[in-house]
């Protein structure tokens, strides 16, 4: 089943089920015209990961690294399916990055492996934005990636059951498809990540772990239509502005 | 006036008034054993600032940067006053770092420095605890600072007024000084910090910034006894155990 999360139009948020041209909640259906979609979780953090796929990490000239290279974007970063991002102002090059994104079902510590299935209550589409002027010239990525609206994130929740092991990866800009891949290219699977980060801290309900981008990436430009699909979970569209 | 956010003996929280040797809530009167001090404030995100006491810079080895090295905690790092936090397992050094935590008090974005105090709520102390083998090999220092429990906070928020210019920032572990400055030599103030963060980011009512942290960092052990002390907030106490 596809959740997904919507303000109606009495401006209730609701959890309902998706039906790709609509969607619908206590037997009420509404055209997606009528309703704004809402990120399908209300994440505490989003633990992202860099350098998951060996071939994005060859085009940015990074060493693949030898465990799960972590980063955080804090609520701040949340925008949702159909939203327009602003870029952050005065950058050269802010980037789309299509990921996987993990959503956690229940609260997780020290979490093996093996178990780590049981923690995760399904997947969703991310743009992982990233203003590459100043990530490149910062210890921690904050200003590069934890800015307002950095974390395009849905349009839906599906169930493990409904994407596959080896589900796509993809982004298309203004319908050009410019990332291509799919799970099978991660370096970290899932349940590793979810072992390592639960090492460390607790994931509750609702955060989001980011798998990593594919090769592929690119500046985004004012007006740019960003499509990110996974398979089996649908398509998260946004649009970008430049900052006025 | 100082606020606390406490359990009160029947379960409810509450944010009441500190007294020094006991709490209050609308009439009701507690002491300090009857209740559980909670952290002042429910942050979406802890912004802290690394490097902003150039003899910190130096003990460190570090450059002092050109612009606040910022990073982040999120909520699962939080402790309160009173509590005993549990030390990342199989680390060989994890740190104590004294500083001073400015509450924010109204959604903050694009603020200019001459207008940053508008935003602040007001003040309570933190200890910044690292992870410093994981930190100093991790680009992004989560594992090293992101970890459960590496933020005690508290134990009360003190409104602006109530916080000198000059504020004293001091550490003590088992009652031994370990780190004594203060607010005077902050490379970045508060106000130049709220600028910078909102800039590129969106800070909501109880986030905290927290400003860095003097000279005098130090190895924390099983069983230790810490104490942050800002003047004119008072102090925060928590000990540490090691990792079973």
């Amino acid at each position: 089943m596809h959740r997904v999360r919507f303000r109606d139009p009495a401006g209730s948020v609701r959890n309902g089920q998706w039906h790709d041209d609509h969607v619908s909640f206590a037997g009420e259906t509404y055209s997606l015209d009528e309703v704004d979609v809402l990120p399908p979780c209300e994440p505490t953090k989003i633990v992202c990961i860099g350098r998951n796929y060996a071939e994005h990490a060859d085009e940015m000239d990074n060493e693949v690294p030898d465990r799960p290279l972590l980063f955080l974007k804090p609520p701040n970063a949340l925008a949702g399916h159909g939203d327009t991002v602003p870029l952050p102002a005065g950058k050269e090059r802010v980037d789309w990055e299509a990921e996987i994104a993990v959503v956690v079902g229940k609260q997780a510590r020290n979490v093996a492996a093996e178990d780590a299935m049981d923690y995760v209550a399904g997947f969703t589409c991310m743009n992982d934005v990233s203003n590459r002027d100043d990530q490149d010239r910062e210890q921690n990525w904050v200003r590069g990636k934890a800015f307002d609206n950095a974390a395009p994130l849905g349009p839906v929740l599906a169930t493990p059951d409904e994407v596959p092991e080896d589900a796509s990866v993809e982004l298309r800009v203004n319908g050009e498809t410019k990332q291509s891949s799919s799970r099978d290219y991660m370096m970290f699977s899932v349940a590793d990540l979810v072992e390592e980060i639960t090492t460390y801290m607790t994931l509750e309900p609702g955060d989001v772990i980011s798998t990593g981008t594919p090769a592929g990436v690119g500046a985004l430009s004012d007006g740019d239509r960003v499509e990110v699909e996974v398979g089996g979970v649908g398509v998260l569209e946004h649009d970008v502005r430049a900052a006025e």
